[in-house]
């Protein structure tokens, strides 16, 4: 069914070499016929193998977004930042689910690598040094997006300096008894926040309870209620929490709404990743910007200089976080 | 830097042909020397390019998912289904945006064929017939999901009994004066909504008023906000909402929140997609569940028969849709 060179040569009169010289741009074509031959191929609905052509010219024109949980609006805006970057390049971004598990992390790699992806932008699950390690062997230009890794290029963010903001403006609005519902502490964000949180209880010279120190599923799948809610069940001391992303925060909101308690009255919740700014979710929540769309862009550019062969020996950018204030914090 | 044949033939010293013949899994090698092989080529970090292997096999082992709005949850809960079901049979399935933009979907539908997908799933943008064309006369298989089209195979859910079991359920409740958030009227699923929420409408002898029914944007990027704040403000003799889609029933709830007013004292609201069934979203919201999941596994099943040379003639599913009750109805 599919049209081939052949098929719009038959249908132009010229040879099949012209027809796909003519397609593939070459210049040893005049204007005119290369013109007449792009009309009818198109008239006859030819497509383009990129996979094949990639094969010769070395290009696929295709961006591959190897992302942990796709059902986290956070990862979500990234990918729009990422694929409107690579559309005005008309580049293709398709994404891969990891699923935050190393296996399946590998399997979307290999998956990038045979479809010929230009470059590679992945958001790293925990664990994965021997994953890492096979892409940065194969040569194919990539960055980390949102979680670095020692020996990669990425772009993240202020994770520390974020935990330390939330647990600030929690303290200037007269909070003490903090609670952190944290993702798993092998994620470089998860033990970044918590190192920032700790610096700000001890320059307040405020004890954080270890026990007010949770480590939860980060994946979208409502797994940690029941832990959420034998917390709260017994630990009525705390009066404000910091979740490590809105998402968490959402779900212990919801846990709370079931025990009967309303936020902020009964619990001040400040969480990660400003999804808000997309997203009318209720209540609106006070959340640290990780500035993805900033984020999205930057990895977008230093991927796309990389796959032009200008990129720095090296690129590990931090970008700043900062505290956006909705409605999910009470003074004390 | 890739690993080539030619390096792994060298390292063990049989011929390119026997390692290609060897990699590709062909009978004609002894099982001893596949292994070793195999081993070897393993431990160098080869990668099988499946682009270059598919333009021979015919195979890619992928598929292209192709969504309107990655942000929905709605649709990323689908993709995990699809993705689950493929996962099992060694298939990669990579997701392309179209933002509800029938350029940009004809773009990721040539970027799906280009990369040599073995099937596409689709759920086709608005006034898109020219795009189902192309994809039709290619011969790949697909098919359409969550919405349809005449000439297509597809697997949907019951719209106009959802529709009619939302209005339904809020009559029992009390309500007369029904507001309808719709999507785009050109998309299948919003006209057959509406067809439902009218059909309850004459069958209790409720009259609907026509300017309560809104066309709004179904992309999640708040663009809705102004029109909905207007029509509550001009419109207080509505006293329950059916939304498209549960994430338009957020945005109207976060509008009026903002507004000073709660759900459900102040307005009852049903949903559609019942995306509480994942997300851990407040307040719990009374949704037609769409059977999503059960949606994703037959489009990837029907899908997985047609690449396999096994379907129907042709199928067009329904699946039903039923109400799930939460918390944002109250009785008058």
């Amino acid at each position: 069914m599919k049209v081939t060179l052949k098929d719009i040569a038959t249908r132009t009169g010229y040879s099949i070499n012209t027809v796909s010289h003519a397609l593939s741009g070459k210049t040893d074509i005049s204007p005119l016929t290369r013109e007449e031959i792009c009309r009818v191929a198109d008239e006859m609905g030819y497509i383009r193998n990129t996979a094949a052509s990639g094969l010769r010219s070395g290009r696929s024109r295709t961006i591959a977004l190897i992302l942990p949980d796709v059902a986290n609006p956070n990862f979500i805006i990234m990918f729009r930042g990422i694929e409107a970057f690579f559309r005005q390049k008309s580049y293709t971004v398709f994404v891969l689910n990891t699923d935050e598990n190393k296996e399946i992390e590998l399997d979307a790699i290999r998956a990038a690598l045979a479809q010929n992806a230009d470059g590679i932008i992945l958001c790293p699950t925990a664990d994965d040094e021997a994953n890492l390690a096979l892409l940065k062997s194969t040569g194919v230009p990539f960055c980390l997006i949102g979680r670095r890794a020692d020996d990669a290029d990425y772009v993240i963010c202020d994770d520390a300096l974020g935990g330390y903001l939330a647990a600030t403006h929690l303290f200037d609005a007269g909070h003490r008894q903090l609670a952190y519902f944290n993702g798993e502490g092998r994620i470089s964000a998860a033990s970044e926040r918590l190192e920032g949180i700790r610096r700000a209880h001890k320059e307040r010279q405020i004890p954080l309870d270890d026990d007010h120190v949770l480590s939860l599923s980060v994946k979208t799948d409502g797994s940690n209620r029941a832990r959420i809610r034998r917390f709260f069940e017994t630990h009525h001391e705390v009066t404000a929490l910091i979740a490590f992303s809105d998402l968490l925060a959402f779900e212990a909101i919801s846990v709370l709404e079931e025990m009967g308690r309303t936020v902020p009255a009964a619990l001040s919740v400040v969480g990660f990743d400003n999804i808000c700014s997309d997203f009318s979710f209720s209540p609106a929540l006070s959340s640290i910007s990780v500035s993805k769309k900033t984020m999205a862009t930057a990895a977008a550019e230093l991927l796309w200089s990389k796959i032009n062969g200008k990129a720095e020996q090296s690129a590990q950018i931090v970008l700043p976080t900062k505290l956006i204030e909705r409605r999910t914090v009470k003074n004390m």
